[in-house]
């Protein structure tokens, strides 16, 4: 508890999202009416955290995040949250609460924590800009600290996790300054070599990409975050409804016996 | 409590959502890599909740329903129970699991209630397709058993909601059956002429709009409602953001005294 | 969407839980800091939800309650929501509201159902009394709509829960009507004499019980369904710790696997 | 996310909580049947968190800790989170989740960090008890690192908080060790003597009180936090059925305007 704030001025608060009239609804000055049909979920999305719509590029790359996290099977603990919700009875939206409410520092609530990781790295290598240096030394004040792995870093399943190779190829396709992606990279070869680490397990992982991008385009950590809970949001609501349609009610949901039976393998013709 | 379901074959419980493999993720088949970059968030969001990508005039209803119900200011209460959350100090997955909670069926979790609604009212409707008598007699059951406002009706500020009348509109445009849309209208002609109801206060709203064009879309009442959830997501980030980046922590949030400070109307260029 | 309510009266609302002043707190009129050491907590439970404190024997059978639901080991949909979220290194509070969240019709939730289903049962009984009657043709009905098993009974593990013989027996010492509790009972007859319905496998359960309780108690269903909550919070919260310290992050919960190795068997000596 | 942790022996994994066979519960080792009616809430809950039921005094300040957190009237925020869940439609349990995520680090969870910062405080002074010169240092050092008001210090409302000055004499009573309790109230003197600060600002609040507390108990911080959330769960079940009972549907929860109307201030007789 803190002591109470000193009053906002003329006892009113501001607040910058979106304004509301009797039949309009500008979204940062937009109405809102303009936007749908014409503007993307993820580009309002970006207007909405950011302020400004995204240019092209930047749409793209924001796309590419939100796709790339959007569902990891049955396994992570969200996931498994929001079935075992459903498995109750309980609604959809309870399923998307309980997910969301398991994002905690080992899974999806690491990418904030891996902005302020590359943040502090970044810092420690100042203008030098020799990351292969800094990240050594970060790879050492890590281990020393016993934090193994880092925020970004280690997969369950994946040695050379798929989308954070696409990830980093969108972002290597735009034209900013990309420390935050390099620095990644950097502190991912100097785990891998630091003699107390078994070299093959802590890859990038995909939290660890989102922050570096997010970083390179100047996001605050907490949009990163945010945009990592948008992403997962689909995936959760996915979940609940199959359990719905295809389980019944308290069943006991086994880890070690679900099978995928799913459309195979397939792949996009020349689409956009 | 349930007795427990007889097992499912071989131990094993099937889903068909995504496929994991080390190094290797398939959503609904497709290869998530080759999805980021080329499939916006819209169309992946509908892959995974339906198993296929849509049509582009799909597609572009799907971002404009996503787009329409991302923020509505500060005062619907899953914006408020948000804000609360992050004004004790809780962090932006908490703030999000709080607004998806207050999804009732006042709010956000009517848009479920109001498929049902429309599918009851088509069936009374019959292959008659007499949607004003129809729809006159499931007024006067409404008033009836005093379920004024029913689902996807009436608004706290809006009397024609330029969101209900934009979706309206794109929904319009594309070439599939519109019965769920036709009946929403004549409900709402139903009731402005009831004499039992004042015939300003009870406009097509949002909720009612999403709902109906999912329902001519073919998509149950899960997906309507799953696609509210996730369409709001990104409006409550906003403000959990924006509560720590502008207030102080434990503030009284007085709903009577907030202002507006953001950029003033302004309107897209040729875009797209 | 509801339309706007009317304004309370010089724009004020009412509470009439508890009073706050400077140095002053006054839980339904009692100074909290009198209450403090002299009431437990299940009796300002009860003031809290009820308004005035419990008689002794009251407040014996609102401790059982309390008790009876406290825990039921990992394999709860509720407790399995809150082990998820803490494996994902989500905090105490965290675990609490995803297991909470997981309270649907099927668990827990069915408290306030069952509460519902006894009230329409006696409606139906009306003032002739004959149970036997009408249990079995509540027990048809539900039959006929497919509501097997109904709220309150049948179990995953138990045929013969001891929480249920336990708790019918306090309610059984307390000097009220107790028509709630023998409608259940009688239900239960029904229910095992059903010619579709294989006898053994629907007894009350404890939801049920908590319900017929409640009920005699003239506790409404939001309170009966309010104490299942209250009840299950400290089991959700001894999961969470115990996850956090006995186990690592991350982990795979495989239900199919876990052993107690708690305390043997004990018994309470002479207390109180 | 991290590596997949080693496996434990066995391919099980172990609970020491609840027992469960088919008609048999034990939850710490003692039949459930056997605990109800005849040990309290207050102590199965210290038993389930702990291990063993809690001697007579130490029963009385577990249930004095849970009286005096168990509600504060409508402001605080997790109050307003369920009363915002509520006034959208949700249900009871969907209040109590919302309000149990906002406990953040200004409100609630702040137990646990008060706990920490008692225990390194402890730690700063060490062997030789000279409580007035280790807090003194470590008031400065708050307020060099700009952590003021610390967890456990100030309060919107009370200078005098009529439940730390009960909750302190409670346990007072006790004859354990009271490093916890002394410590606090010698920050508390050394906060109030520090030039920086304004002396009349930063009471010890209940949060605190009840950190100290659990600290001479030799409870952990995780426990000493979950007694706060168990505690708080029927306040935020009361408000939401009053909610529901007294008010519309989808108001807006004007804070500035609420009023009381319950019971005038009265008294225990001769109770216990």
């Amino acid at each position: 508890m803190v002591p109470r704030p000193p009053e906002t001025t003329a006892g009113t608060w501001p607040t910058a999202l979106t304004a509301i009239e009797a039949n309009k609804i500008l979204v940062r000055g937009y109405p809102i009416d303009e936007l749908m049909g014409r503007v993307s979920f993820g580009n309002a999305t970006y207007l909405l955290l950011t302020g400004e719509l995204p240019t092209p590029s930047i749409s793209r790359l924001i796309d590419a995040i939100l796709v790339g996290f959007i569902d990891h099977g049955v396994t992570p603990p969200p996931t498994l949250a929001a079935r075992h919700a459903t498995t109750s009875g309980a609604g959809v939206s309870n399923a998307v609460a309980a997910g969301v409410l398991s994002f905690g520092r080992h899974y999806g609530s690491d990418v904030g924590l891996c902005v302020q990781l590359l943040e502090d790295g970044l810092d420690m290598a100042g203008s030098s800009m020799l990351f292969a240096s800094a990240s050594a030394d970060l790879a050492e004040h890590l281990v020393q600290r016993d934090r193994i792995p880092p925020p970004g870093f280690g997969h369950r399943f994946h040695t050379s996790d798929p989308r954070v190779t696409r990830l980093m190829q969108l972002a290597h396709e735009l034209e900013t300054e990309q420390l935050h992606t390099q620095y990644l990279r950097a502190l991912e070869h100097a785990l891998s070599r630091h003699p107390a680490l078994d070299q093959e397990r802590l890859p990038i992982n995909i939290d660890g990409a989102i922050a570096a991008v997010c970083g390179d385009l100047g996001l605050p950590k907490g949009v990163a975050e945010g945009l990592a809970i948008i992403s997962r949001v689909p995936g959760l609501i996915a979940h609940a409804l199959e359990e719905q349609a295809r389980h019944a009610p308290m069943r006991e949901i086994d880890l070690a016996s679900h099978r995928y039976d799913g459309p195979a393998e397939r792949h996009l013709r020349e689409r956009r």
